[in-house]
């Protein structure tokens, strides 16, 4: 029975208001089965502020969920040090988001829960606070104790994109940008469409770095000697990979027909098109871990917090996403 | 009367195809009058191949074209210096490709047509032949006599893109952008913008060049010392332009709604949205001429010429751009 472990993420933030949301309106969206690790009178309350009539239900362990998850909201209990007030950050409560985190993998980990679905962390308030991890991403791979770093690959019903470089500037991108990396993300990619997404041989579509992949070297040199030995290393491995192609004609409609996944140069190449297409309902995805885990496609919006305005379609989406993952895995297609 | 000029481009190229096949479904598509620069007999031989019934008329002057474009195409003859083969390049044509354009700018200046439309060329066969200027914008800035570099703008009916570094390598892109750079393509494009898209006071949204504009500096400083100051200088001017902003969340359905243009920092960051939205349909206007000046957003497509199976979508669109432009600046709107 697939129950997912969704995490409450920075407590300050949306994360509340939207798993609340998605639980209250299970039946018309048709939510997969999900408990919630977080401090269950930080919910109650925030559900009577929201007005939501919330029947929250404290679990010990993730085999009540399923059965509960109809009439009640499951929660296993991660509490808080100190109250919350939406959108003010407490670093007192850091200790609550990282055990929330680590609950979620542990339990995935011994198979009580089938994936994990983190909501959005504040990343500088847990670095206050001592968490030595730059981000979800870092942390998950530490606890999973696996060595090569895992990919992040954005998905919406009709893209999937990776970035091979991410949060460095544009100059960095391009100097940094190695065949090498190129390869180990694509390699990791592709392992995972074929897992967890259910396709035999995924087409691979390698975008160039420069504009029109270089024009031949006029445009930069990169794409021939970076890009293009990367294509013919995964080629040689029996990857179904082509490139590099121009990055902008690879995302409209017919082009998208013709691969599975965008493999991506830099954040706003692969961040740009999903975006564009997809705004509200794009969904994380954490490739190369030994467990599933997705996330939606946002920050902690501590702005909109405790107000219920928060749209709930990425976190919905990225629930759903983890559930149909979770069943292509159990079914090894 | 508005009448555009049309220029034949590459005669090898997909030029001929596309304007036959545009006149042909004239009155479907309510297709402004334009007549062509081009040789009356290459585009009947043309016309036979591709079983059009194709009435070509010859003219001698651009007031003829109007009342005959009902029932005929009219042809301001341009004799090519050799016979063309669709898909072969002949640089014995490369006279009569410039001599067109020349042509075309001649008469608006004249006040004989009322803008200029181009068809593709193909710049390597024109440079091989002598022709001294690395595309068609310089050379139309070099005929219209002036030397601030014009602007491209490329345009869908959701979506204007101005992009500030264009045909350059990425890592190049990142390091050559001034704020000057910035500064001076805004103020063409607001200018243009009121004078002959009608609009009073344009909304420019200003693109980051980082991941998330930067993130304060995080990733990248340049949002920072390079970008921002010119958002503060059009400011000053009196623009209404805002940034910078992270790329990634600006070209989404509600998001496009809250600008006019959109000003980017490098070939794909305009290229990769507007392509996404609109792939058919996308017009390319040269701003800061002292003519209106429209192109399909595409190439020669060499392979694709003589079959009559190359799309006209982009062309007709860039004419009903320009025949729309026409009546905003004629009605000083």
């Amino acid at each position: 029975m697939t129950v997912l472990a969704l995490t409450m993420g920075e407590p300050a933030g949306i994360g509340g208001d939207i798993s609340l949301k998605i639980w209250a309106e299970r039946t018309t969206n048709n939510t997969p089965p999900f408990f919630m690790i977080a401090d269950p009178k930080q919910l109650t309350t925030l559900a009577d502020d929201l007005d939501f009539q919330l029947p929250i239900r404290e679990i010990t362990e993730p085999a009540e969920a399923s059965a509960l998850f109809a009439n009640h909201l499951p929660v296993l209990p991660c509490p808080m040090a100190a109250p919350c007030v939406s959108g003010e950050l407490n670093k007192k409560n850091a200790a609550a988001v990282q055990k929330s985190i680590e609950t979620a993998v542990s339990l995935v980990q011994a198979e009580k829960a089938s994936a994990v679905v983190t909501n959005p962390i504040q990343k500088q308030v847990l670095n206050e606070a001592g968490f030595p991890f730059p981000g979800h991403t870092e942390f998950l791979a530490d606890l999973a104790g696996i060595s090569t770093p895992p990919v992040m690959m954005l998905a919406c019903d009709s893209l999937r994109v990776v970035p091979v470089t991410i949060h460095v500037s544009l100059a960095e991108a391009a100097l940094s940008l190695t065949t090498e990396m190129i390869v180990t993300k694509s390699l990791i990619t592709a392992e995972a469409l074929k897992k967890d997404f259910g396709i035999k041989n995924p087409a691979l579509a390698i975008a160039g770095l420069n504009p029109h992949a270089g024009e031949g070297g006029q445009m930069g040199t990169e794409d021939e000697t970076i890009v293009k030995p990367a294509v013919e290393a995964l080629k040689a491995q029996g990857i179904n990979a082509f490139g590099p192609l121009p990055a902008d004609t690879m995302f409209h409609t017919r082009a998208r027909a013709e691969y599975d996944v965008a493999i991506c140069m830099y954040h706003d190449q692969a961040l740009i098109p999903i975006k564009t297409i997809d705004f509200d309902q794009g969904v994380n995805i954490t490739l190369g871990l030994p467990f599933i885990r997705t996330s939606p496609d946002h920050g902690t919006a501590l702005e909109l917090a405790g107000k219920g305005i928060a749209k709930e379609s990425s976190l919905l989406a990225a629930l759903k996403m983890a559930a149909s993952m979770v069943g292509k895995r159990d079914r090894g297609q």
